[in-house]
């Protein structure tokens, strides 16, 4: 390198897409807030907290509630690493990009994988799943709530009881509907759920909020073993031991507990950003958030759809927080793109798999799912749309959107 | 949770332990910077530009220099599940607590693990690592740099060429040392190296710096295996895949390659904190942050011994950055912790496994290798051993420091 850059200094983005989005102002400012050190009495009062914030959040009284210090994705791989023993049977139920990792993660994880698929831009009736847990006789359930590749939000509220009664654990990937659609931890009978900050929670990505019904504590703790050069006399040593080291949830959950086991350094400043995103969803209050991303989503839903765009797959169980939108014909999908963010500062999302080209996904999410972020989009979204060619309504967007915030 | 807590406002610490320490105010600074999307130009030419910049903290021209989404840990298991294949033979040689920490991520990784030991407190002679090597033939050598445990810096400059020789591959942790203490990537021949950003760097807890050689690499992508539901037509998809899909460097290499195949998504906020602590590091100039850590860590030295305390271990072969202490006979180590930390606002860290209890640690790294950062700790630890019965001459500590100072 000749020369040095200067410091950060980003340039000022809206993010619209499926997330990452744009963090809460507080929640940037939590992470510049002073390190302390890893057993100081104010940091294990701070992670001991913040257990507590995510139980509001994730609606449980799971003493095994914390953060994996990672993305979503090492939530994930913790809670399927830590939950499959090698040839257990897993079943994932599949409706979009997400499952497919899931089904990924506990292939690795050897799992024997039965999947089961829906097309995109559907989800699964409760009675599917029902079927396909009594024909598989799985070990473990994985299932996405939502997936923002498709923007659908699959209906989990019966799930659990199907999955007590048929000894199964239940897993599920909470990462892109936490915060801004229904989810009730212990209600639902859940055993496992992972979430990540950078979607309706409103933080950067790096923090994976996770917490585990006693049922799934009693597995992890069942192939316990601590590590050697810390393990003392009479600590477990499992020979079915989690073949991760850093994602050994029995180990994470003995440096979360009051054994304060040493595992890994935790990570102060993602945890400082991830107890604010928490905090600030308490202080609104959980339903109040939920309804708030409902609104602001009617109201984008509204607008793209006066602009004349189709919305993909079934609108019944699309997620409050993304929209997929279909790219109209005859219009360049990545110069639009590059359009809003260059000329109006404004990322919307391209899309995945079978969905790549074909949709825009629109996300209103987090500290972004506000009136002035939604009306800036759709203004911006029509002035590209007109420039490209589109017949679209002067106007029709922001209106349609603000008929909705009228109601 | 009755009442919610207020915003999250730390006491003023000053951080003195082994890690994590106190981190440079400009790294606090670029965590709170605004977040930008994934694949926005801002984005991965940031991502690039601090690849290139720890290129510049490692010492390296390895294309293959990139950011682990997790702790120091996290780094350490992404390049052992990448690199072993199971069944390959890793060869462990342990001076500490973290050798045993790769000896046990090895192991789950299901490598047939040699282990070698030195007593606490000393480092292995290059000819031992050689006779090991040749008898054990390994497929990796798996070696810590610096073990915070004991403070020992084990030598590494001809381990590469033996390696080379013998057709292994030699990973090493540098975490502890890197930044406070010569390391070589290139000019050591070492195939693959982890850091933290939680001591000399400077920085929080949360990314893992990593470097790979192009035998590293070439090891990796043989073991390439893109996951399914963003796998296309001709991707890799090999049989021998790596067991970890989150550590799985192939697909992390593809990330921050030019292919930017969508993995994880990027922690932005620990990618401006990384970013910054490597820049601030290049800005002072990479020899003169070792000789500031070996200044301070010798003023550190000084002042303790002057003090009347015995020092740990081999202190030829300590790391600049850190210094382990007996606790004098009839000083109680916890008491004496508490009062530096709640009269004064000072860590000092404890130790682990046969330590415990037996001495303090001291650090000076980061920002916190810093003149009035050492003098405020020793007088601070005079006035409580005191406190606590202890002979020590008034001053003496402080004086004996800046004497080096001052040499």
């Amino acid at each position: 390198m000749d020369t040095l850059p200067g410091p950060i200094d980003p340039p000022a983005r809206l993010l619209m897409g499926p997330g990452p989005i744009s963090a809460y102002p507080s929640v940037l400012q939590a992470l510049s807030a002073p390190l302390v050190g890893q057993y100081d009495p104010f940091m294990t009062a701070t992670m001991a907290e913040t257990q507590e914030l995510y139980r509001g959040v994730f609606g449980t009284a799971n003493e095994a509630t914390l953060l994996v210090d990672g993305t979503a994705r090492a939530g994930i791989e913790a809670a399927l690493v830590s939950l499959i023993r090698p040839g257990d049977r897993v079943l994932v139920p599949i409706f979009g990009r997400f499952g497919h990792l899931l089904a990924e993660i506990a292939e690795r994880a050897l799992a024997e994988v039965h999947r089961i698929e829906v097309p995109w831009g559907q989800v699964f009736p409760v009675s599917v799943v029902r079927e396909a847990i009594t024909r598989v006789r799985p070990d473990v359930l994985a299932l996405v709530q939502g997936d923002t590749s498709t923007t659908m939000n699959q209906p989990l509220a019966e799930i659990g009881e199907i999955c007590r009664e048929h000894g199964v654990l239940f897993y599920s990937d909470v990462t892109a509907s936490l915060g801004g659609n229904e989810f009730e931890m212990d209600g639902w009978g859940v055993d496992a759920a992972t979430a990540g900050l950078q979607k309706c929670l409103g933080g950067p990505s790096g923090s994976a909020p996770l917490c585990l019904s006693d049922r799934a504590v009693e597995r992890v703790r069942s192939r316990a073993r601590v590590e050697a050069g810390i393990r003392e006399a009479g600590d477990a040593d499992a020979a079915d031991f989690i073949r991760s080291n850093y994602f050994d949830l029995a180990m994470i959950l003995d440096y979360w507990g009051p054994r304060r086991l040493n595992h890994h350094t935790e990570a102060t400043s993602m945890l400082y950003a991830a107890r604010e995103c928490a905090r600030v969803l308490l202080l609104e209050g959980r339903a109040a958030v939920i309804r708030r991303h409902r609104r602001n989503g009617a109201a984008m839903l509204a607008g793209v759809v006066e602009l004349g765009l189709s919305v993909f797959g079934d609108v019944a169980h699309k997620m409050n927080n993304v929209v997929a939108v279909e790219i109209p014909e005859g219009i360049p999908g990545e110069p639009v793109r590059a359009a809003l963010l260059a000329d109006f500062g404004i990322e919307i999302g391209t899309s995945f798999g079978p969905l790549h080209g074909r949709v825009w996904r629109i996300g209103t999410m987090g500290y972004n799912a506000r009136r002035e972020a939604v009306l800036r989009t759709l203004a911006a979204l029509e002035e590209v749309l007109r420039r490209f060619g589109a017949s679209v309504p002067a106007g029709g967007g922001v209106e349609a959107a603000e008929g909705v915030y009228a109601a």
